[in-house]
């Protein structure tokens, strides 16, 4: 007979154990699962929304109020550690595609700083847990001052699902893993949906430029796939670099935020000191750090900047850094310079992020592994801030 | 007599090298020299245009072009290094007091991205040397799409003095040092100058509001010079953290961009792994680096803040992080639990980063001068990036 809650507590922590084996489903730790299940993720995202066959993209959220966003003066994107790096990433694309101005914030900052904000504006919140303290007080703020708010979330129901005028959720499923990553490659699906059904809607695609888009999106969980199957060769790698104590992620325009976030994930689960840079602003500052101790990881695969992440793969390696290169199936160039190399599928430069992210989760979780840290529940840090 | 290059070389050799020891004006180097002249470079940046007693700021750049300013939709700030943590700075103060929506940008990524730029935005391109290869290319792309163009520049007739519409002069007087330090206060100097007359000319701004703005920012120089004076304090501090390999900066609002280029000064000339970031980010993953080897620089100013600050002073300190607080004045909170604290004098919010960034500076220089670097050319850097 059950008496108080003394005896119903243990019961709850037992389910929740063996519930979480089953949910490791054959996998060491939750992260890798995670990161293995982004192909599916993804697909999951874009299902039912994504009509490559009718030309269409189809989400409630954005058709029910499609002139808040064809006519916004800004979109001002507010969210917190990964989050806002897929913001940054939304930022590249909604302005070379959808033509949007776009501004992208910590929400921590937003709220306190007394920013200009109008009726005309739209804010995207941008939260995996929908819990997140300082992006729920920004969308308070926000919807005081009038504009639209529009939420990007995975856990339905939650806070700011329900503060939002309206929104997209991600169809990630449970992320466990304290760090983050099929939560990622989601709110960027999504944020890539509601682009290009604007750049469809303001005129800026023609209907085949679109449909083109459309079927690249649609081609990115196989190449999601394949980018997967350099998990050995990112595993010697980190056998290489493990006991690094510092770490440069560099990467040019839709790669950028994805330094930004490779470096974040090797931060939050190895404690090595990574930090992330645009490439070109090394010579600002950051080469100064640079000596035979500091491996570098790039991702160079954009075209139109590829000569010049080339360069910059020359002036580290003359300060003998080491150079992990992320880079498309094919490439030549950099293969000659970089220490060390992992192809991914190539994509049109838009959607790269979803591709060129894979490899900087895998590096970052094993050399995590390899340290012996607990890769699922890093020291100091909750899966979600629900404090300001 | 003289007979081809190599006799008129040397001379002109020896000829610098005695300058720059006149330059140098009793200092051990460049940098010292040029973070002591700061009272004196922001005073020269603002004399005859800031005319507190007549309630005036008189700048011709804007004065000609006032509307441009006045209507822009938007202004957008780009620049590189050091000059982009002052466009950070003057977004705050922008949109904080001019009411007008600020847009930064690394110029190396703005020129590639395809941005929404239009004739109704306002570009606001800085730099130092005025020839930063990256600005002037995207000073050249925002001409072509119709936007009006301002440089914030030092070097007088340099190229981007020349490529602008319009522009103001920092008048810092020649910075020799590869780490920029007056250069950056004098940037602030002007953009605080040309916020404050937008405001006032927007009717943001009360005159008696305006009034009392012009007052303080008079006030700045003393404030600096009284800043100048925790050298010693500084110096000790240095001796402790020497060693350090890594090194993080926190700062919220207007600070946060303090905290960056805090970070970028230990980076250049020191070669420790130094990183910036706003305050609440840290329980979004670098709050995982904390532990008794890092230290951690705070910049604890703000009123609005103050108590946030506080609490994440006392994260770090919860996971045996070393402190060391900038703090205004009379502070007591933050002084019970740094282990160290560099008072400075309390300003109003807005123009605080041209104090607390000095302390900044000066403990840049001693770790670096302690671990025997070589503080006016720092490896792989140059003064200039004039190439992309």
């Amino acid at each position: 007979k059950v008496e108080g809650d003394t005896v119903v507590y243990p019961n709850i922590m037992e389910l929740q154990m063996s519930l979480e084996e089953i949910e490791k489903g054959g996998y060491d730790h939750f992260m890798l699962k995670e990161i293995y299940e982004q192909p599916r993720a993804i697909q999951d995202t874009y299902r039912g929304r994504l009509l490559a066959d009718q030309g269409l993209v189809r989400m409630a959220g954005i058709d029910n109020h499609l002139e808040k966003f064809t006519n916004a003066d800004r979109i001002i994107i507010v969210a917190c550690g990964t989050s806002w790096h897929a913001g940054l990433v939304a930022e590249y694309i909604f302005e070379d595609l959808a033509r949007i101005p776009v501004e992208v914030e910590y929400a921590s900052e937003f709220r306190y700083r007394n920013p200009v904000i109008t009726p005309n504006d739209v804010v995207i919140a941008i939260s995996q847990s929908g819990e997140t303290a300082d992006t729920l007080a920004a969308i308070k703020l926000a919807k005081e001052k009038g504009a639209f708010v529009f939420g990007v979330c995975n856990v339905v129901g939650s806070s700011i699902a329900r503060e939002t005028h309206a929104g997209a959720y991600t169809h990630a499923g449970p992320e466990i893993g304290v760090a983050s990553t099929k939560a990622f490659t989601t709110q960027i699906t999504v944020l890539t949906l509601i682009a290009l059904k604007l750049a469809k809607e303001k005129g800026v695609f023609s209907e085949s430029e679109f449909h083109e888009m459309l079927t690249q999106l649609e081609g990115v969980p196989a190449k999601v796939e394949r980018a997967l199957q350099s998990n050995d060769l990112i595993e010697a790698i980190a056998e290489v670099y493990k006991d690094s104590t510092n770490c440069l992620y560099l990467g040019r325009g839709y790669n950028f935020p994805v330094a930004l976030e490779g470096a974040l994930k090797l931060k939050e689960i190895s404690y090595i000191h990574a930090e992330g840079y645009p490439a070109a602003e090394m010579k600002h500052g950051p080469i100064a750090l640079i000596d035979e101790m500091m491996p570098v990881v790039v991702i160079a695969t954009r075209k139109g900047h590829y000569e010049k992440v080339v360069s910059n793969i020359q002036e580290i390696k003359s300060r003998q850094g080491k150079i992990i290169a992320v880079v498309f199936e094919g490439d030549e160039s950099v293969k000659e310079l970089a220490d060390h190399v992992v192809e991914v599928p190539a994509t049109s430069e838009p959607l790269s992020p979803l591709v060129t992210t894979i490899p900087l989760q895998l590096l970052s979780y094993h050399i995590a592994l390899m340290r012996g840290c607990n890769v699922d529940q890093p020291r100091n840090l909750a899966k979600s801030v629900t404090v300001e």
